[in-house]
This record gives structure tokens, sequence and C-alpha cells, in this order.
């Protein structure tokens, strides 16, 4: 029996609530003896640490590095590499398109043609505004259609986002993107029978969508990769009988929590923003999914000290969701982005829960190295949502 | 989605070399508060610890002993529940016989024959001068057959290995071994009708050898057990892209990797020799598994200090490790031998990874219960390998 098959079973409602705070990318390497969060002052962060149980979690598993889509799954329980999200709905998802369960999306390049040949697959790195012109452009002309809406929705530079909204759309598409330049254009292929009448469709919106662009060299294509379908997944309340609300304030995340059925909350830009809203709201939801995305943007640009920085911005806030009396808050995050690598990595993540039923460990000081000495010990980020549940006594006795 | 597909899909070539130096029984209990490693003078194996993260594998799980086959192919990655191999195989790879993919072998013992009742099952445990003539006095008679071409490989006492060389062989037999004595001789069934042709085939042979032998008493019958094929495994390159070699000096470590598809070095008897190897064939490869045998002979003979002196002499040979710049250096075990237990036994493995993305811990000697407190706490010994690869550099993110 697994997880998914013991939550429904044994998960009840209560009062109890629960804050899962993720400080995205926080697990880092030392730079001159310390890690980032070593070398933050975190008063805060430490009381908490030596109130409560500390551990080290893996996102996946031990030598697997993440991707936030991913990591945020395993971090809400499911078993991350069971659901997978496709390229084309985590692109959606980052640039705020939101997604149906009918919808079909993909990743787009703005690309150059010459001669039917595929010149620069990113048309020149066009500025974002031209870009926005662009989408703006194809939108209007494409309103025409019937049966299948299709809207395609700007990213960076030459990057967007399109979606087919329609009945029976299929995702068994390869890519349309012949990888290399000077090469042919190429179309979807159907990777099932179902699949072809997307494919017909994909490739009319390609062959019309070139049309539209051929006086706007060097954007006068469009590549497609990453044809995926929002996936079936059940909701956090389906599993746990939660009503979980996300205060996130990157597309992205709240595109991550609403696929797993919380609520989405609209926090403004800053920290302040964030944490008045959990406040705010904090009578109307049992679970709450807080991203901070400082901690893994400095990560990403290997800045250390801005790294510090944005730990030691969050700290003050601890006492502030103490004050709110959740049974459970645990401060973790949902994968390591160590300055010297400048990118995700598999590194575990420093976990600490606090509630009435934790027991203290000796971990003085929320860090990597601190937390790899606590009760929990090293385990899954699966294992998170179990533990959170039952320290908020929302999981029953198995068995008699 | 397991390891392997994960690795399959993952995994990205570099040039990035990783070095798994396995001391093999390494792991001990204590004699006079002291563990061999704690007792050992070992600066260098210290030293490593400092620099890097430390843990303790168990080679499959909490509470489970496993032979040289299993712990090895969890340590190489692979599931070692899954990918069992048999008895003949081990005993065949342990007597240095080659198995190639048609061949079927089996275990046997010479054995004593009076009227029509085995009276001794090893035959008075005959010297093994004699085993090499009785096995050279079947060879040569047995040379005649067609279809099926028999080899007898002598082993120790009465000991000998048997590989039948033919075409659509299956080892799906029973042991051909009354077990206990004075039972008849027993002949193996076949436990599906593909087994039909290859038990009669080994019947055969079992009948034809005791007529060979009728003159060679009390040596003058054979039994056979333990009949295998060399398992279906993926290679070690078919699953990381790595290209792998072997140092190691018995033909049982030799032969479990050659089963992995690793190039087969051939050092000669001295631990020098041993480490001398890697360094004249380390632009060849980048994949070093590095195989110490005294660690486990000692533990095995329950000679604390032989086992002490075993350590003692590998540590020197960790700085001519580090100056070969591995991306990636492991130090560890396949299993422990604790010397009061004379045995293999259940006990998990001390573990040092030294990488420039490592994050030091707070072991400060390399040893058993120190590395108990490490960073990578206490884990499954299958995830080695994704350790390994991601630390090198080799294991590409997972989703978006």
């Amino acid at each position: 029996m697994d997880w998914e098959t013991l939550a429904k079973e044994l998960t009840v409602v209560n009062d109890a609530k629960v804050i899962l705070l993720v400080l995205d990318g926080l697990g880092d390497l030392p730079q001159d003896d310390k890690t980032a969060l070593e070398a933050a002052h975190t008063p805060h962060l430490d009381q908490l640490a030596a109130e409560s149980s500390c551990g080290l979690t893996d996102p996946i598993f031990m030598g697997i590095t993440p991707g936030s889509g991913p990591s945020h799954l395993a971090l809400f329980g499911y078993n991350p590499t069971k659901y997978i999200l496709g390229r084309g709905i985590l692109e959606a998802l980052g640039t705020g398109v939101e997604v149906g369960q009918d919808d079909l999306v993909a990743r787009g390049n703005f690309a150059s043609l010459e001669n039917g040949l595929i010149v620069d697959r990113r048309a020149g790195r066009i500025p974002t505004s031209q870009n926005e012109v662009l989408c703006q452009k194809l939108n209007a002309a494409l309103e025409k259609r019937d049966k299948v809406s299709i809207s395609a929705y700007p990213g960076k530079e030459h990057r967007f986002v399109v979606k087919f909204s329609g009945q029976g759309l299929s995702d068994a598409l390869t890519d349309a993107d012949p990888q290399k330049e000077r090469k042919p254009v190429v179309f979807p292929h159907p990777l099932s029978p179902k699949a072809e009448a997307s494919a017909a469709m994909v490739r009319e919106f390609m062959e019309e969508a070139t049309a539209i662009l051929s006086d706007s060299a060097p954007a006068n294509t469009v590549l497609l990769r990453g044809f995926s379908k929002s996936p079936t997944i059940p909701t956090l309340n389906e599993l746990y009988k939660i009503k979980p609300a996300a205060a996130a304030q990157y597309p992205m995340y709240k595109g991550l929590a609403s696929i797993v059925g919380m609520t989405i909350l609209h926090p403004g830009e800053t920290t302040e923003d964030l944490f008045a809203t959990v406040e705010a709201e904090y009578a109307s939801y049992d679970f709450f999914y807080v991203h901070v995305k400082k901690t893994d943007a400095a990560g990403e640009d290997g800045n250390f000290e801005q790294k510090v920085q944005a730990i030691e911005e969050v700290d003050p806030y601890i006492p502030r969701l103490i004050d709110l009396k959740p049974e459970v808050l645990v401060v973790t995050s949902d994968h390591s982005t160590p300055c010297p690598l400048k990118s995700h990595s598999w590194h575990p993540n420093p976990f600490v829960l606090h509630s009435r039923a934790s027991l203290p460990d000796m971990v003085a000081h929320f860090s990597e190295r601190e937390c790899s000495r606590g009760y929990f010990g090293r385990f899954q980020a699966v294992y998170a949502m179990p533990l959170m549940l039952a320290h908020a006594g929302k999981l029953k006795k198995f068995g008699a």
C-alpha cells in the first residue's frame, strides 16, 4: 500500500493548521568554511531549530538534482517520479498561463527561416518587447479559428508559450524543432493514433503562424517543443482532506500550487506582503504553502552575500508565523542551489518541524550541517507531508 | 520510475573521473573498545574524511548480510534483489572461469559412492592436488562430446566448477545432490519444459563422469548444485555512459566487474601493484573500481592485528589517488566482516566521498562510529552510484 492510498484512508479533518515555509534553493556549500545559512544571522530560525526536530531531505533521492516541479510535488507528498510534469506545462506555469484540463501547451521559439531552412533557432534573441508585439499579432490573426482556440503568450527574448484549447487534444507529439540550425522545418509527429488530429492541427497552426509572420524577419517562423497537457493528479484535498492555500509571488509556484488544488493567494511583491497575506488569510485555510524565491535567485547568480541577505530578510518573520499558533510550522527548501554551482543541485535540504508533538533534538542552529545531526536524520522529501499531517493530528492510527 | 530508467535518461558524458576504492569487509566491531579502523593509524584516510562528506551504507538494507555478489552489484548501482547471481556463477567467477552468455555452470563436489549410495559428499576432502588430477582426467575423457562441450575446473579440496557450453541450455534445474549422506544419487529435475534437454544432458554427464572416475575412490562420483547462467544485466556503460575499469586481484571480483561490463585490468599481487595499475591506466577510463581483499581475509580469520595492518597498508596510497585529481574519490566497503564474527555481516560500511562539490561534515576520523554522524547519514549502498555520478557532474537535472 502506498502513501496515497494510506493517506486517503488515515487522514482526518481537524482544526489544526500547518504552515510550510519553502525557502527556495536554500541548501548550499561552504564559502570560506561557511554556507550562506551558517553565515547568516538568524536568531529566530536558530531558536526554532533549538525547540524543534530537524533533519535533511533529499528531494527525489540521493544524487538526483530536481527541477522545481518534481521537488515541489515531493514536498506536497506526491511520488515525484510518478507524476511527471511536461516541459510545456512548466513553461506555461512559469509564464503565468492558466492551463485547463483540456488544454494542450508547448514551449515556443520565434526563429528565422530562409529558403526553407531554419537559420537561427532563436531569431537573433529578439528583445522581449518585440516578442510581445509578435504574440499580439499572432493572437489577432489566429482568433478567427473555430473548434480549437489558440493563444500565444510572450516569454523572455525569443521564447513564448502557445496554448491550444479544444476537445480531444493529445500531447503524444514529437517536438517541432530541428534542434540544429541549417535544417528544414520539422512538424510534430503523432506518437499514437489518437494524436494524429492534434499533429495535423499543430502543423496547420505552424504554417499559418509562418504566413502571419512573413514580414517579421528575423522572427518569421515558430518552433514548438515539449507538448504537454495538465497532469491528472489528485488534489491535496482529495488526498489529505485539507483546505490548502498558496502564498507565492512567482507564476511557476502559483502554477504548481494550482495543479495540486491549492487556492492561490496573491501577495504583493515584498517579503512583508508575503507574510502579511498569510496573516490576513489565516482563518480561511488549514494548510499554507509559503514560497520565498530570493534565496534561489541568489544561488543561481552565485551571489553569496545576496543569499545571506535573503535568509536574514526572512528570519524576523518566524516569530510572526509562530504568533499565529499553527499546530505545525515547517521551514525547509525544495532543493539546494549552492552559490559555487550557480544551479540547482542534488544536495539535501535543511528541514525543521516545530509542533507541540516534536522532540527537540541537539540541533541549535538552522543549517545544513547542524540539521544532518537532527532527530529526523536524512530522509526523502516525500515523507515531509506525512510528518506534517501526523504532527498536526490529521493522521489516524494505521491498523489496530 | 526506477534509478535505472532515470540513469539512462539523466547521465551525460564528461571528462570527470571517479575512483571507487573498496576495502573488502572493512566494517568491524570493537575489540578492547576499538574497531580495527579505529585502532589503525590512518592519517590520510582521516584527512580525507575531514575534507569530505561521510556516511554509513547498508549493502542491501538494515539487517541483511550480503554475499560478495549482491553487495558489489549494489555499490555499482544495481538493485541487488533484482539481479540475482546464481551460486554456480559466483563459484565460477571465484574460480576464475570465464562464463559466456550461452554457458551453463554449476558448483561440483567430488564425492564417494558405494553400492548406489553417496557415503561421503566431500570424498574425504581430498587434497587440491588430487582434485586437479581428477579434473584433468575428466576433461581428457569428456572432450570427445559434440554439441555441448564440458569442462571441469578444480577448486579447493573436493570442490570444482563444471561449465557446459552449447546452445539453448537452461539453468532451471534442481540440485543434483542428495544433501545428506547414505542417500542414493540424485539427478537434476527440470523446473520448466524448456529445461528437459539440459536435465538429460547433465544426467548423461554425471553418469559418464562416474564411469571415468570408477577407479578413483574415494572420489568416484560427482554432485552438482547451483546451476546457473550468466545474468542478463545492463552494463555500466549502457546505464551511465561511463568507461569503467576494474583493478582487482582476485578472480571473484574480476568476474563481478566483467559481468557489469568493466574492462579488467590485471595488477600484480601486491598493494603497490594495485595502485600503480590505476596510475598507469588512469588516462584510459573514467571510472575505476579498485578492490582490496586483505581487509576481508583478516576479518574472516578473526585476526584483528592483521586487519589493522591491512588498513594501514592502504592508507599511504590515498594521497597518490588524490594526486591523480579524480573529480570523485570514494572509499568504502562492500560489506562488513567483523573479526569477532569471522564472517560477512549486516553491519553498515563507513563511506567517504571526496569531491569539490562535497560539504565537509563534522567527521574527523574515518571509522564506523564517526561516519555514523556524517552528512550522508545512513543509506542504502545502491545510492552510492547516483551520489558518485552527481558529484562528478555526470547527472543532469530531473524535470524542470
